[in-house]
C-alpha cells in the first residue's frame, strides 16, 4: 500500500460524497469521531431555526407548533433505525449513565429472585459506577461481578439477572458477538443490556434479530450529535409493559399535563422518559443521526473495516512494532468496531505530539493511544497520513517535550 | 389606574432597558415566562460560537481549550448568585426530576431511622412522581405524606426525613415561607429539599440565610435558558461530604479519567454530576443567567410585585369578578411569586381565544388561568392589555368556539 494507493481508493470511495456535509477544520485530521463525532455543515441552520425561528418567535407555543414534545420519540425512532430497533422501541433523551440507570433497574426488577449483574471488567467505568450506585440504592442485594470479555460466557449462570456490556470496548476496540451473548443469556434466564455508545452510526445492528432486552447509547460519537449530545435507550418492545424504572418524572406519564397527584407511567417507551429534554441539544441530535442515515450502513460498515485495517497496516508496516507500539486492538476487522488501538509506554505525549501536528485522536490511561475512523468523514489517505505521523513522532522523539506531558483535565 | 399611567410607569422604570436584551415577537404580549423564558439577544451568537468556532473548529480539544469540562460548575456557580448560596454549592445539569432523585436520595439517606417524605398536596406533579419513583425503589419503605400548605408546620414530626417543597406554587403562585418552614423542619431534625423552578431569577432568594439544605431548580423559565435548559440543583457546604447521590456517572467521579473500576465521589458538588453534559443547551443557559445577572435582583421583585397587583387590579377594576375571574393567588404581592392566575370555568378555551389575539399565558387544569409576568422583558402597559384582552374575550365570548376547545398535547 502506497498513498498514492489511498488516493485512489478514496476517488472510487462510493461513500466518499458524505465528508462534504461535515465542517471539518483544515490541517487536521480528525480521528476522534468515537468521542466527539463532526459537526454537520446542517446543524447550524437547525440550530438557528429552533432559536430565532421557533424559540423566540413562538416561544411556549412551539411546544405544540414546532413538535418539541414528539422530539424525543421522534430522534428514538431515527435511532431505531440505525441498530435494527423498531420506532416504537428506542427514545432520545437523558445521559448514556442514566438511561443505563433506568434500564438496569428495570432488567432487575423483572428478575426479582437473582441477584448477579455480569459484567465485562474493562467496561466503560461510568457503566460499572451506574451499577454500584443503583446496587447501593437498592439495598446490597445484588452483585456486580466483573469478568475478562472470554469468560462471560462461562459466568453466566442461573443467579444472573443481566448480562449488561458494551458492545464495543472502548479502549481496544474489540466487538463482542450481541447476538451469541444475548442468546446465552436468555438460555439462563436472564436478560441483557448493550451499551451501544461505540457502535451506533458505526457498527450495523440488528437488536430484533439478536432479540435484544435493553440497550443505551451515545448521542454524541458517531451519531455526530453534538457535545454532551442526549443519548438513547432502547427497549424491546415485548417487555415495554413490564418496564418500571424509577425516575418517574413528568414526561413519562401517561397524561403529562393532566397535572395527577400519582404517577401513572405512559404506555411503550414514553414511559423511559423523565424530565423536560434539552431542546437545542436534541435538535442537533437529530441533525447528527440524519447526517448517518444519509448513508448506507454497510458501505459505512465495509469503509470502516478497511480504514481500520490500512492503519494496522501503515503502522506496522513502517516499524511500528521496532518503535514499540503493539496493537491493543483485534487485528481481524470482523472483530472489532471503527477504531484502531496501539499501546505505547510514552502513550500520553506522543498523543499530544500528534495533536501539535494536526493528527487528532486520544489516550486512555495507562497507555493506550485510541484513533477511531468515522466513515462518513475520514478518507484513506488522511489514515495513511495519521500513520506515517504517529510513526514520525515516536522515531523522531518529538513527543519528550515538557509541554506535552503535563496532563490536561480530559484527556 | 389607566393605560397612561402605566405608560408613564415603564418610563420610569429603572430596569426598562433589559427588555432590550431580549427577541420578543412583535404583536404578542408575553405573560408565559414562567414555562419558558424569552430568548436572549446573545444566545444567538453564543450557540454560534459554540458550534461553528469550538466543535467544529476545535472538536474534542475544545473540552479543555474552551472550559466545556467546567461548564456545569461555572454555570452553576452563576446561578448560585441568584438563589443566595456559595459558587461552590450550586452545579447545573440534567432534568430537575432527575436533579430532584439526587436530593431527596442523599437525604434519606442522611436520615435512615425516618419514614416521612413530607410535601404539599398541590406540588408540582413531577416532583410528587419522582418521591414516588425513588420510594418504591427504596423498597417502600418510606411514605409520602401530602398536606394542604397551612398544615405543613403541624405535619413536620420526628418521624419526618425530609420537607420536599415548591417555593413558588405552579398553579396559585403562593410562595412558602422559606426560612420558617426550613426552620421548623430542622427543629424536628429533618432535611428540607426546595424547588426553586418558579422562584429562580424572579424571587431573591438567600439560601444560605435560610440554612437550607437542598435544592433543586429549572434552567427554562426565569432563568431564560432555552427550551429544556439543563437544570440545577444546590447542596449545602455543610452536607457535601456527607451528600451521597445513586446516578453515580463518570463526570461525578473524582478522577473521570483515570477511568478506574470503582466509583469514588468527587469532592464538593461535583459528585452531583453523572453524564455528559449537553454543552449546547448548558452555554444558552449560561447566556440566560447572565440575563438576569445583568439586572438587580431587588428591582426585579419590586417590578414583579407592581405587575402583579396592576394585572390583579385591572382584571378586577374591569369587572372580572362578574364575568366569574375568581382571583387564585394570593392577593399580597409579599406572599407571591412573578405570577398571577384567576379560576374561571370555561379557562382552557379563554385561554387559547387569548393566545389567538397574541396574549399568551396558559392554562393548568382544571380551571386556572395563570399569568406570568417576568420583570425584565414584561412592562406594566403590556399587564394593562393583557387584563383587558381578558376581560374582552370573557364578556364577548370570543372563547366560545369550537377550535378553542380542542386540546393541544402540550397546554
Amino acid at each position: 500500500m502506497t498513498r498514492e494507493e489511498c488516493l485512489t481508493r478514496d476517488r472510487v470511495d462510493p461513500i466518499a460524497a458524505h465528508r462534504g456535509n461535515f465542517t471539518l477544520p483544515p490541517n487536521t485530521i480528525y480521528l476522534d469521531g468515537n468521542s466527539l463525532g463532526a459537526m454537520p455543515k446542517a446543524t447550524m441552520a437547525r440550530l438557528e431555526e429552533v432559536a430565532r425561528r421557533q424559540w423566540s418567535a413562538d416561544l411556549i407555543t412551539s411546544w405544540n407548533r414546532h413538535g418539541w414534545i414528539d422530539l424525543p420519540l421522534r430522534v428514538g425512532g431515527k435511532i431505531a433505525r440505525l441498530i435494527g430497533a423498531e420506532a416504537t422501541e428506542v427514545a432520545a433523551t437523558d445521559s448514556t449513565s442514566v438511561n443505563l440507570f433506568k434500564v438496569l433497574y428495570a432488567a432487575l426488577e423483572m428478575r426479582p429472585t437473582r441477584r448477579k449483574i455480569l459484567s465485562e471488567r474493562g467496561n466503560f467505568p461510568t457503566d460499572l459506577y451506574t451499577a454500584e450506585g443503583l446496587t447501593k440504592a437498592l439495598g446490597n442485594r445484588h452483585r456486580l461481578e466483573l469478568v475478562e470479555a472470554d469468560k462471560l460466557p462461562a459466568a453466566i449462570d442461573d443467579d444472573t439477572a443481566v448480562v449488561m456490556l458494551t458492545h464495543v470496548n472502548y479502549r481496544s476496540g474489540a466487538l463482542h458477538d450481541l447476538k451469541a451473548l444475548t442468546a446465552a443469556a436468555h438460555d439462563a434466564g436472564a436478560l441483557t443490556i448493550w451499551d451501544l455508545a461505540h457502535s451506533a452510526g458505526a457498527v450495523p445492528l440488528d437488536l430484533t434479530r439478536a432479540n435484544a432486552d435493553f440497550a443505551v447509547g451515545c448521542g454524541y460519537k458517531y451519531l455526530n450529535g453534538g457535545p454532551g449530545a442526549p443519548a438513547f435507550l432502547y427497549v424491546a418492545g415485548r417487555h415495554q409493559a413490564e418496564f418500571v424504572q424509577p425516575l418517574t418524572g413528568w414526561l413519562g406519564h401517561a397524561a403529562p399535563f393532566a397535572f395527577e397527584t400519582s404517577y401513572r407511567p405512559a404506555p411503550g417507551i414514553a414511559r423511559a422518559l423523565c424530565g423536560t429534554p434539552p431542546i437545542l441539544s436534541l435538535a442537533a441530535l437529530e441533525v447528527g443521526v440524519d447526517s448517518v442515515l444519509a448513508a448506507d450502513a454497510q458501505a459505512l460498515r465495509a469503509k470502516s473495516m478497511a480504514l481500520g485495517d490500512l492503519f494496522i497496516d501503515a503502522v506496522e508496516g513502517q516499524g511500528g512494532d521496532q518503535l514499540a507500539l503493539r496493537l491493543a486492538s483485534p487485528r481481524d476487522a470482523t472483530h472489532r468496531g471503527s477504531q484502531v488501538s496501539f499501546r505505547h509506554a510514552e502513550g500520553y505525549p506522543i498523543m499530544q505530539a500528534l495533536i501539535a501536528r494536526g493528527v487528532i485522536g486520544d489516550f486512555r490511561t495507562p497507555d493506550i493511544l485510541r484513533f477511531g475512523f468515522a466513515p462518513l468523514y475520514i478518507r484513506h489517505v488522511d489514515v495513511w497520513d495519521a500513520a506515517a505521523a504517529l510513526i514520525d513522532v515516536v522515531k523522531s522523539r518529538a513527543w519528550d517535550r515538557p509541554e506535552f506531558k503535563r496532563r490536561a483535565a480530559v484527556t
